[in-house]
């Protein structure tokens, strides 16, 4: 068994990571940590825990020292260091937060901060598994994407593949549950706020448009510009992603389709949806799959393409147990089959 | 005190008109019917009508017979036979259906039905307040906009009338609570169905689509194909509607701002948010008001767009109240100053 | 125009009032404040508020200057100070918190706390205008009663009244809305910890306890002890509280029903709902209305009332306008006939 | 492998039981029907088994015949006959149902309804394993407890078994997701009659009673008479059980607390609550477990059990698995293990 370990286990991301992997066949989380609750246990913060899984939070350290794989969840710019200290120790990294994912130029433009180690990003990779499984060789730090980036990325990556599309025309509106915004309490997601409320928030501005870009601008060959809005969902999980691009020239929906189909072929977290069906973020929940939908607005020649996610799941916890799985050679599915309820 | 009544009145948009109307300081509803509920009283559908109003629902005809205008919320195909029926009893009629929002090619199109009496539609106007205040003569016969047609017509009239959008490049994304789905039961508004889901539907298929079109079409000048996608939002009421549309030139954040403070100068239901507030359906709920904020994506060149409206009031009952206004010279704002709760 | 003034209007029952006061006939908001947010404009807070009423959030000494009469919603332990404030400058206060509530020995024994300005409280009066309506004299400073207060109270005051329950078998089981937790922001309230969860809180230990009490109590002529269990309900407002009293003997469903009909003659509030029918608290968010139905459980011999109210209006801000209208000989309803809506 | 089948697969019940199966390393799905659905895929009407399991939908017959075990979840009544057929062809039978719940009085005073199969009541067993584990011994037709009946009956069991209740003084005030009220649709779980609504229904007559009463009379030793009133929740799953008795001696909370530890020694579904905790629904949905809190209200001498299930797999799938383990000898909690998720 891998012994893992989770920084940042009292947020959500790490919460669910640690539920996750209370089943991987081949995992075992020996040491979890939290910067706010040390020293409180994990039941105390999480009563779902109860009877399954007892432990005290400690600190970063320690998890450090006890695990082979450290999974971290933490606000940028901390998981730098720490990825070199792990370097160091001959330890891997999983980092959930955005170091690991963009380019330095990039990373200054949309997080104001130089990489403050240019060296360790030469030995990580940034993965999502359907687009960039192929790069992970013996990296030992690994950037796991956001939870837009995946469910956008996902959404678009085989239209862009096949140049089909007016890479100008690009839209992306995003609806993501309130998880998202994770576990630190704010106005926006305080319940009587939150509930019976529906807006956009960081229209055009929100920090996961340059990753999108990068996953996209590569699939492309060229640079993708677009414009990315997210909206902010009174349900506690799930991102539904309505992607719109207008098609170079005409193509029938069977093309489009078998475009897809190719695509994904052989992937077994990506459910392509049969003609006149619509994605729902209902079906995916508490689950590892990306659900998407193919849609042609023949009137405008328009690309539609909805994609659902766990954002938790597909879009956090659930991708980065992918990417280990990828690391180390065990099954990719490993631990991840969860069937979502329908309700 | 104008006597008028409502047709439909065990509806969602029947009930809010006769709730709204209470309050009017000119019109009195003297009648009310409903087909399914026919000799109930109003308070068993509806318990919040306790000492408030009670009445029992009759048949529209005698509806017809009590009021001076009628209000009617009937299912499409229905209103037509009542319009003229109205007409040669010299009684007025609001329509809240799609009988009398469309040209013929397009009612045909999108509704399958031929116009049973042509010549009504050259007695009646189609009114939103904002966009065709002007158009209202001394006709009979009003049709009501649809509730997503308000939201975006609203949100991109300005900018379109500025001529200054790329035609071919609008978008609409709009999100609609569930009232606007009516209080008929489906599977897709089942509590648990509904609840915790989230998607869109009639994906570039929705029968607003021309009504929209129609008016921005009107607007620009020249003819408007545009993509329209509606989702389902887990919340009673409200719709955002995010628009995107490509400036055929690039325009700074203050001239597109001034575009729209002259189009919408002294509407009293037209909020035009502060630079930096973003349109919430929580901040207009119950209430008539239409809320827009103007959002610019510099790297694209896109302008985007918030509409905010409660789609059971200026997306349904208020309007036609406010239509009511217009038609007999009230104030027209007449008991439709309600001020929206923030929770 | 009585000239009003409230402090702590940045809470949420502070907002409500200051919405419910706009449309009072009587009575004018001269001055608002708020300790957080001072120097804020309370748009800034409250976006409803756009077009309608623009005002910055001045100090608490300010609202006192201008104001004939102070509304106060505050933390408890702020409003005795304050009290004797107003009342040097012969000023009238209305306290929507709880230390014009109790008895000085009940005060100590749940808030911990002994009065500050014993004499105040001679010159008090506490009042659920249903129950206490004849105590106003010219009292200067009135004490508004808590929301599940008044809940329970109302449920249970008419049986009490006619001596016919055994006083040690009361149970109330009350449901609230999650802003009777207030704006300020805690775990509990949090989006996610709230939405699709459900548990009582404050087990028998809640501070509205011993005001209950001392209510029924009155009326029962006896000191009456009783359990209480409060539930934060994931939906934004109302109260349901579900009353449990073993009767002393047996009465009929029919005898039962015109003790609460007698007590409750001429109340324009209280609805008491037909047989059969059960209160819900979704027809009566937004209004001043208490909807109270009766059910009788055979089998035990127990009667169970279940009241509905909005815990907002009649819970606080609409209550405290009904007690301003009685303190100041307005008509009792002025401002507050707001129709509930039915969604 | 044992092969079951599942009558009644298109319902919520059905369909859980159905993802719960998949994860069982002792039993196999072999056929499912559905008398409104026959001939359609599951994944038609549950998307959430895309690329899962996919099976069209046949009759019961089918069902009985390809099955060794049989899972019914069907309206009151159907089971009984159905149960005589399984006997016939020595199949096993548990059914989700009420046919086998409820002693011939009972079942005629509250379903309207006598035995059709009188025999076939010898030949079987009602059993919440936790209460009634030891009675099931070879028997081929086993009733699975109501969702209530399960919540009430698991709080109450252990303070009845220690003769320290006071037998007239218990009440159950429960409140249920809306899970509990199927697929089928009615006005009273339509989304926006729903949501932002709360109301007890059913008020001491829910069918529910005599099968808590059977359970707690048993226990007790003597006939139990209690009140019980359900409440819809809006919340998809879950319900809490809020449970009043009054002690008939006064009783320390160390006392109380070791009568429940005592009773539940070694349950690994049940979670007894460490003092000062709440049970949740939150933290026990998606999961077989079962929390329970206690609370002494001292100035009553009052119990208050707070009890949490999910209703669709405690009260009705994951208890049924429950039950064919024993019935099978399989390990009790084979297949049940989920993990429930905080958020």
């Amino acid at each position: 068994m891998l012994k893992v370990g989770i920084i940042g286990a009292s947020g959500y991301a790490g919460a669910e990571l640690l539920r996750l992997l209370q089943t991987h066949p081949n995992a075992k989380v020996v040491a979890i940590s939290s910067h706010s609750f040390e020293g409180k246990n994990i039941t105390e913060l999480y009563p779902n825990f109860n009877s399954v899984y007892s432990e005290i939070l400690c600190d970063a350290d320690e998890v450090v020292e006890k695990s082979e794989l450290i999974f971290a969840a933490l606000p940028h710019g901390l998981s730098e260091p720490l990825g070199k200290k792990c370097l160091e120790l001959g330890k891997k990294l999983i980092d959930l937060g955005a170091d690991f994912r963009l380019s330095e130029d990039d990373y200054k433009e949309w997080y104001g901060l130089t990489y403050s180690e240019p060296e360790l990003h030469k030995k990580s990779v940034y993965c999502i598994p359907e687009l960039h499984r192929g790069k992970i060789k013996n990296q030992s730090i690994l950037g796991n994407p956001g939870c837009y980036v995946t469910s956008a990325s996902l959404a678009l990556a085989p239209i862009l593949s096949a140049k089909a599309a007016d890479l100008n025309s690009i839209i992306i509106d995003s609806k993501s549950g309130a998880t998202g915004a994770g576990r630190g309490l704010a106005l926006n997601t305080h319940y009587t706020e939150c509930n019976e409320a529906f807006a956009p928030y960081k229209i055009a501005s929100h920090r996961h448009t340059p990753e999108i870009e990068q996953n996209l601008s590569e699939i492309a060959g060229e640079k993708v510009v677009l414009t990315f809005v997210p909206h902010l969902l009174a349900v506690n999980r799930g991102i539904i992603s309505t992607c719109y691009v207008t098609l170079k020239e005409r193509l029938s929906e069977e093309k489009i389709r078998k475009i897809y189909e190719d695509f994904y072929k052989g992937e077994q977290f990506i459910r392509l949806l049969e003609p006149g069906k619509i994605a729902n973020l209902k079906y995916v929940k508490y689950s590892n799959y990306c659900d998407i939908s193919l849609h042609l607005d023949k009137r405008c020649n328009r690309l539609i393409v909805v994609s659902a996610i766990d954002n938790m799941v597909k879009g956090a916890a659930g991708q980065a147990i992918q990417n280990m799985n990828l690391m180390y050679g065990f099954d990719e599915t490993a631990g991840l089959m969860m069937i979502p309820p329908a309700f």
